[in-house]
């Protein structure tokens, strides 16, 4: 745990020579129906034990995982959480873990965050809201060995609402963008969150910091072009991206292991072959 | 439950003949020192304690408490953060519950937060970040009976770092208060949370949104002034506003039950002599 969180990246990323980030979103009403049924049916944990699956399907060609919190706040699963994120450690220990809690707020409130990410959660990383600016980023800046996934251009219809918007020239995102690459990154410890679904956006932002990582959720259930946000997003050693998946991983053929695994294997080997035509470009 | 919300928030307000919303934002280290000692010391709760002495001191002049969750998450609390709102349900019938968690996700995720906050907690309300737009929001704003307190002009120092840039003329957290209260109010269940630390905005949004009520935090602790807020933000009617505070009277004279009476009671009562003023006015 000694290294940056920037080594950290660089070495989840080669040593599973990936980039796909894997999304633990477990849905209890969209669990596979066997965790209901016979085969592990009795667990009083099924959001961990379908999390014990999906790990088991993908822990060498996951970079990353994904938990989003949402899931297990809304049924009081928060022991499940601590339990997946310790067998992702065990399993897949070269890979990250990020928080996807989407968290902001003033000063001393989002200090009490870093802790329940970090500390409480042992998670590498946890995305933030920008909307309350810098004393409510920096709390997840502090510490040099975990990461800050800050809300940019994000994949969903309503990114446009206000992210669009040009404030004094430029779209709120690239405000956002500027503003934490060059004030809040003392500790070269920010990444980007920046939708599959806006390529041109992200090319944007990849020619205005080079050398900034991005987390790009989008891909899968909500349409995002593969080939598009690579050729916009890769940086120049053709790396720089966690291309994360959710629901189109983890509900594969009725979230049957087979399936999880094929879905994550297509999209590793989708996103490598296109980094491979990058580099002979 | 079957009134709608601006029905219930008006109610508190009469029945408390008050304002005044109590942050609920136990920071384990700086809890009373009694609270670890032998008085209630034993207690295995003692954010729950420290709770129940707080809404016991203050139970007949709060129209509202406002639990910060991070405060609970951190550690791993929120059993205790269930307890303190079931206690707050006995002591205080009428009073709202205001789940302090600035929630905000893309639509399905939201859709799980809200849960979270309305079913597992059984809030009346939950502050919720707009940065991603209409359908990070709209989960919050569908049920009648409860509410969404979406951030607007924040009280904290990067409040203006992006909320005050501009676009047509018009400052972005004009832009969230227009888009929200125009088309995501169908049922009438928005609040603003617009801080105390700055007057002028909380003027400018008033007179735009002449029905929207606002939670204004930013007394207290974060050195808003309580006049100015009052003068700005009242409605026609000499209410429309929950003004918070937390640390303020929480940690009063460190933690002491009559201390902490004592500060609640003095802003509710500096409060309504503002109120008196400008009604005669």
């Amino acid at each position: 745990m000694s290294k940056t969180f920037a080594e950290r990246l660089s070495k989840a990323q080669h040593t599973s020579g990936s980039l796909v980030c894997v999304g633990l979103d477990p849905d209890p009403a969209k669990l596979p129906q066997d965790l209901g049924g016979a085969s592990l049916g009795e667990t009083s944990s099924p959001l961990y034990a379908f999390n014990r699956r999906i790990v088991d399907a993908t822990f060498d060609i996951a970079a990353a995982y994904k938990p989003q919190i949402a899931f297990y706040s809304a049924v009081a699963a928060e022991d499940q959480l601590v339990l997946s994120i310790r067998y992702i450690r065990e399993r897949a220990p070269g890979a990250l873990v990020i928080l996807d809690a989407k968290r902001g707020d003033i000063g001393n409130t989002a200090e009490a965050y870093a802790r329940e990410a970090f500390e409480r959660y042992g998670a590498d990383a946890v995305t933030v809201n920008p909307y309350m600016g810098a004393d409510s980023v920096r709390p997840f800046l502090a510490r040099p060995d975990r990461g800050a996934l800050l809300l940019c251009r994000t994949s969903n219809s309503g990114g446009q609402d206000f992210q669009d918007l040009r404030l004094d020239g430029l779209p709120l995102y690239r405000h956002v963008a500027q503003q934490a690459a060059s004030h809040w990154n003392q500790h070269g410890n920010l990444m980007l969150v920046v939708g599959a679904t806006v390529p041109r956006e992200m090319a944007e932002l990849r020619a205005a910091h080079p050398s900034v990582p991005f987390l790009v959720p989008g891909i899968g259930a909500q349409g995002g072009d593969l080939e598009a946000t690579l050729a916009a997003g890769l940086d120049a050693q053709g790396a720089g991206l966690l291309i994360s998946a959710s629901r189109s991983i983890i509900y594969a053929g009725g979230g049957a292991p087979a399936a999880i695994r094929a879905a994550a294997a297509e999209l590793h080997a989708a996103i490598n072959r296109e980094r491979t035509k990058s580099r002979a470009a």
